[in-house]
């Protein structure tokens, strides 16, 4: 048997969870990410149903290369009652410019009769002349048999049937769907087990989370002989999720001794799960198995010495071969290494052992635990290195400000007074705007434009605040900006207990960032 | 064979969680949400390391009294080179006032001969006489074998001989560990069977989430004859926390037909999930299996006849049979059974099909969809309650106020200025304080204690902010205040863009609810 593919469905199945939106940006920088990592499959969209997912993938048609994964294009198989040819959403497929695609059909025939509401035979046949009308067409066609599971307990037989129905018709994989996710481990393994026995195709596995099973069912399912896995960063999806590829790549890995990415891969698990939920704006669960922040947290109390002689006793997997790291709770002993590649590109003279990079080291390590976090702050970080090697250059100071808030009855409901000096030259302004943040931000890029004509070009691209410190009255905010030129993007952070501070620090790190040249400089590759 | 027993472990090893801290205060309030579900045992604390937990023992034994559950304690064997009766931990255990103890000591020889330092004969015999010494006392005990499936793997007869000196010395369960959370279902599941078959005493397992398969471990175990399952409420606890019992209990009940809580207690599992969230101050998983917001949440799309039909077929248990309820996405159809209780209790005239009562959950539908929560803000919910029954008395007005922050340089660097009228008399004032929020409190309260001196006892307890929704820039900010008049406690909330708005509104809510009476009124039983 070969190496266990991966078909990661965060863009199409995962996008279907409350809370979760992607631009299309978002999903071009997503299918970047996805590719790095070596997952198989990207299960990007419906350009059948939806225009964002149709430009997506013309886009990534002529822009994207990608150097290992291919782009999948997700759809259902004709209506019940026509012909594949004249189904305007199998046309959208087969002229997607994707090469796969993902074609679901339903499994179950309570489904079939309750809701789809035609014959059994009616089903079988527009399952096997949907797959033949893209198989004609070039494409390579993966069947997902919704509710396969389930429709397996009503009627083994007529669920085998929609099965070889799509491997009659050149499907080259089935998907196994227990879509409600209700699903048993032992009985997920023993029908995979039955259908790899009855079938020549490779088989897939699709679980949800809906009992807390989905990386078990899913383990189960490799273990019985299905030879893909589907599922998605951070378990994103409906309800309860999809099966987390942050825990079945690993277990696969670890558990099962079955690798699924390619080489020296796995080390990036952790950078991406916490890329894609910064993208998502969704909280990262700490917690996470593998790529939580906690996920390798120690708490004080025990002997370091002691630690660092019995480590594999106290850790079940080493936290460096996900990208994560150990972290002792109270002493917040930061790894090194994982920063150190950063900072020898922004600067090759910064060893591992200079007495620099500790200092930086050790900055970064306090800001962290002021609830800092650089992750999508790239703007932030390099300032407070350069800082730290004092090369940064302060271009305007802001001697002082004052907001004005008032009882909301307009969205004119705050105003904000700022003082700021450039070489000695003092400006004195003020602006309005929706809230505090907003009137300081307008008031700022107002004062410092008469210095750098350069700051009308800019704005705000997005704004994201978030409680960083789990409990009491302390609780410190983080601010993240993402501001844009018009040009380029960059993103800066800043954490208080005072939001106003916390956004002020941002605000300001993002002028500086954009007048230092970087957000130009990270695309030219300086 | 008897219902499976639960232990709940939220107290003690749940609160070993990054982020999570209870005061006694709150772990007394979740002892009593714990008794109300049903659970068999609760461990609560340390109390031979640990004065507060000491404390807290000392209370639960004189002033709590539980329906159902037992409180258990937990603490270690002697050390290795002493005897059990000069053992400062076990005398403190005997003399805790707790009918149970938890005694955790080492399962596995490699830690013994590594973290331990001592023989493996000795373990054995601290084992055996701190088992003894706590039986003496007339004490029930369980035995936690640290370690246990990892030390099983490295000397299965040396594990099985520290639970079998446990079980000589009198200990009622033996708790098979996970300590690492590593473990495999089917490794968990054979190694079980093995103990099961060679002791007579009862089996528990005590899993951890590491690879993200503690219920899935939890479940096998049983299925393998354990007898009793340790978790956590929310899975919280090291690292990646303890098997949840928000999926263990439910998936004993719906997967293997094992019912291990009391009649009709599995509805209150989504409150109790909900309550100790809020109580730690830590955001619910609202994709959480069975308990989350989003664990029955259904997309929109799909025909809500057809749904109401065959609702079985898109849902793998019911929600209402663990408290929680179907949601519609897109139209946010709210289900109405999980409030009508509650509003009964404010007030009999609301019956379930009154035309109040529809308003009222219209109403309440409406502030959830725009972020609100009342599982931890009573006082809000009472006052727009009443509100909505146009029997709310307002007792104050505040007519403007204007918020000053300016760039911080102390703790002084906010300014608020209020003007409220009572019964047409205005006040005019101001106050400063640290941030915007704690301004604006201090003002209000200055101004309006002209005409109510009692507000002068009055003051915040707790101040929670959180970000609700998702994605995008028009993040809302929920602001939860707890206030306290020295005697009675009350929690407000309050929801907008603006985080100035969001805690104006639970400050006034705050101060209406004191002045309505409502915070003394709930303990004195009105």
């Amino acid at each position: 048997m070969g190496r266990i593919e991966i078909l990661d469905t965060t863009l199409r199945d995962g996008a279907q969870g409350e809370g979760v939106v992607f631009s299309r940006e978002d999903k071009i920088k997503i299918i970047r990410a996805l590719d790095a990592l070596g997952v198989d499959y990207i299960e990007a969209g419906n350009p059948a149903s939806n225009p964002k997912d149709r430009s997506l993938f013309a886009f990534a048609g002529q822009k994207l290369s990608l150097n290992h994964a291919k782009l999948t294009a997700f759809g259902s198989t004709c209506r019940a009652g026509h012909r594949a040819e004249e189904d305007e959403g199998l046309q959208a497929l087969a002229q997607s410019g994707a090469g796969v695609v993902s074609l679901f059909g339903k499994a179950s025939l309570f489904h079939v009769e309750q809701v789809l509401r035609c014959s059994p035979q009616e089903n079988l046949r527009i399952i096997e002349e949907s797959v033949a009308f893209l198989r004609d067409r070039g494409l390579e066609v993966f069947f997902d048999g919704e509710h396969f599971f389930d429709g397996y307990s009503q009627d083994p037989d007529y669920a085998m049937a929609t099965l070889q129905a799509a491997c009659r018709a050149g499907a080259s994989r089935v998907v196994l769907c227990d879509t409600n996710g209700g699903g048993l481990p032992r009985r997920i393994g023993q029908v995979t087990a039955q259908v790899v026995a009855a079938l020549d195709t490779p088989v897939a596995i699709h679980c949800h989370n809906d009992a807390g099973l989905a990386t078990a069912c899913t383990l189960e399912a490799v273990l019985a002989g299905a030879t893909q896995v589907q599922g998605t960063i951070n378990g994103y999806g409906e309800r309860c999720g999809n099966a987390n590829l942050c825990q079945v790549i690993p277990g696969l890995h670890f558990k099962l001794h079955m690798p699924c990415l390619p080489e020296e891969k796995l080390e990036r698990l952790t950078r991406t799960a916490r890329l894609i939920s910064e993208i998502a704006n969704l909280s990262m669960d700490e917690h996470s198995p593998y790529v939580g922040r906690s996920a390798f947290a120690h708490k004080g109390g025990m002997h370091i010495d002691g630690m660092l002689k019995t480590t594999s006793a106290f850790e079940h997997v080493p936290p460096e071969s996900v990208g994560n790291r150990r972290r002792y709770v109270i002493s917040e002993m930061a790894g090194r290494g994982a920063l150190l590649t950063r900072l020898s590109q922004l600067n090759p003279a910064l060893h591992k052992d200079s007495q620099q990079t500790i200092a930086i080291m050790e900055m970064l390590k306090d800001l962290e635990a002021q609830g800092y976090s650089f992750e999508n702050a790239e703007g932030s970080l390099i300032l407070r290195v350069l800082g730290a090697m004092e090369e940064r250059k302060h271009f305007f100071e802001v001697q002082d400000f004052h907001v004005f808030s008032r009882k909301p009855e307009d969205d004119k409901n705050a105003q904000a007074y700022v003082k700021v000096s450039v070489d000695g030259q003092v400006e004195i302004t003020a602006d309005e705007g929706n809230g505090p943040v907003n009137a300081l931000d307008l008031a700022l890029r107002k004062a410092l434009t008469r210095f750098y004509p350069s700051l009308s070009r800019m704005r705000l691209k997005d704004f994201k605040v978030r409680v960083v410190s789990g409990s009491g009255t302390a609780s410190a905010v983080r601010v993240n900006i993402e501001s844009t030129d018009g040009q380029n993007v960059w993103s800066t952070v800043g954490v208080s207990a005072n939001v106003i501070e916390a956004s002020f620090i941002a605000l300001t790190d993002s002028i500086d960032y954009m007048l230092l040249g970087g957000a130009a400089a990270q695309f030219s590759g300086k």
